[in-house]
């Protein structure tokens, strides 16, 4: 059994690569939901949709997120009724919205929500919600505390951050099945995803971090930073603004309490030594993830190395 | 001023024949809720949406209902959800849905998001639903009672139909400016819908129909059976299953206690004698709204009956 730490974009194709060569049913994923959000009176959870439709062939695999060929015409009319629209949302992937909010409304968990959604699209991996309660990242400037999505997607990115606020993590306890897949994995992979608002999420729910550094499994992460810099997202930014080393080794400290292998890319060979003081194994490879091949290609050298490092 | 009841498609049209005529500011509607139904849990108005959309000039005009050129991926993707999908709901369409839902929601009445979505689509007209309070048509059968949107839309009006529920109207209050616009209009039009299920709803609303009596207003009506049979929708069959006579004679005998001119269409005319013997002055014209410029031609007709009566 594998069990999975997961954000968007980059641990989506991660999770792709792994699906293909390890069966779906083995495969526990925990997703991050403190980027989870209302629009439009609308429960949106982005990381876990990211996740879903790039496991169920549906994602816009230009965007990284969506669904590919939607179109945007209940949006385009919610603008007339004077509604924020900078959060796109596909007529498609509304769907997914309504279906959410409505289930949420029955009586439904978040993670109940997430299972009937998977079961309906055909997944068989199981993907959990970090948590069921109310978590909300925030990012707090100079001059005011937003939400996270409006930061990333309204803002750009653009403002310097100082601190990063985990909004209801005294309360949220981890949703069904979190510690439990933590705790009885051979191996858990932390996805190449930021490591403050992705993973570091997770970590922040209540009994994650502990189960990480309990459990038997080996913990294999595959850094998110290349060279210094970050595939997709803000992650280099925000651990610049942090004072946090934007490296691949600055990640590596961030995990370094429970972390038993880091998977580094090769540009970042240097760095190797200095993981490894950490008390971590650290092994490189190509981690561009660019192809389907990458992808698999990726997720077979992380599961080596987990392997290998077991049989040591 | 004038106030219309209505329903929907034969009454969108008129109205929009009307609203090319009259100042729209000084045109009150009172429209039908009793269709209101709920899907994917947003709050549906169909006669309001119906009426507003024609006079925005958003509806597509072939089905008589929802936006032109809309899509229907949105409800492609719900049915993959496991949802019901035979009330068929267009993307843009269900912005409408979603907005009015969010603003319920928040604590607004129907009333108040009607005025809202007129204002944000640039109508002068003053809509009102004919309440704020629950009220569903629901239909009876030999073997169960239904919501009408059911006997409607989901099984086609082919059921036989024993009794029509007024769901809600002990309780449902009119909603604000609802008996005020009756009482203060010069004109009331009584528009060419169902008498059963849209203007019949409308009257069973507490105290509407002892508003129609009171008022110093004239009231016409325009027939909605011609020469025996409907232009659209069930009324027809509605009447004869009730044993209502399936006429432009019946329809005027619904509104007895309060009408004084009835249009009907001309291939009725052998009617007019009954009906004028019900004490309601009976004129006749063609009645077809098939084009724009008939919708314009009956509301003029309609408009001059009721001031010729006045002058009377």
């Amino acid at each position: 059994m594998i069990t999975t730490l997961a954000g968007g974009v980059g641990a989506a194709k991660l999770l792709d690569g792994l699906s293909s060569i390890v069966p779906p049913e083995e495969l526990t994923i925990i997703v991050n939901t403190g980027d989870d959000c209302e629009f439009h009176g609308l429960h949106i959870s982005p990381d876990i949709d990211i996740i879903i439709y790039t496991l169920a062939g549906l994602v816009d695999e230009e965007k990284g997120w969506g669904i590919k060929n939607d179109t945007f015409n209940c949006l385009e009319m919610l603008k007339v009724y004077g509604h924020d629209t900078w959060f796109k949302l596909g007529d498609r992937d509304l769907a997914t919205h309504i279906h959410r909010t409505m289930m949420l409304k029955s009586g439904y968990r978040l993670s109940e929500v997430t299972k009937d959604i998977c079961t309906r699209l055909g997944l068989k991996q199981r993907i959990i919600p970090m948590t069921d309660d109310y978590f909300a990242t925030k990012i707090r400037t100079d001059n005011e505390t937003m939400h996270f999505q409006e930061y990333l997607v309204k803002r750009g990115s653009v403002d310097v951050i100082r601190e990063i606020v985990y909004d209801g993590s005294e309360n949220a306890k981890p949703a069904p099945g979190v510690i439990e897949s933590i705790m009885e994995a051979e191996i858990v992979i932390i996805c190449p995803s930021n490591p403050l608002v992705s993973i570091g999420t997770i970590l922040a729910v209540k009994g994650v971090r502990q189960a990480l550094r309990n459990t038997k499994a080996k913990k294999v992460a595959v850094s998110p930073i290349i060279g210094g810099t970050v595939v997709k997202g803000p992650a280099d930014k925000m651990m610049r603004h942090l004072g946090i080393e934007v490296s691949a080794l600055g990640v590596a400290k961030l995990y370094a309490d429970f972390l038993d292998i880091f998977v580094m890319d090769e540009v970042d060979a240097a760095l190797m030594h200095d993981v490894e003081r950490l008390g971590i194994k650290a092994v490189t490879t190509n981690t561009l993830m660019k192809t389907k091949d990458d992808r698999v290609r990726l997720a077979k050298f992380v599961l080596d190395a987990a392997l290998m490092h077991r049989k040591a």
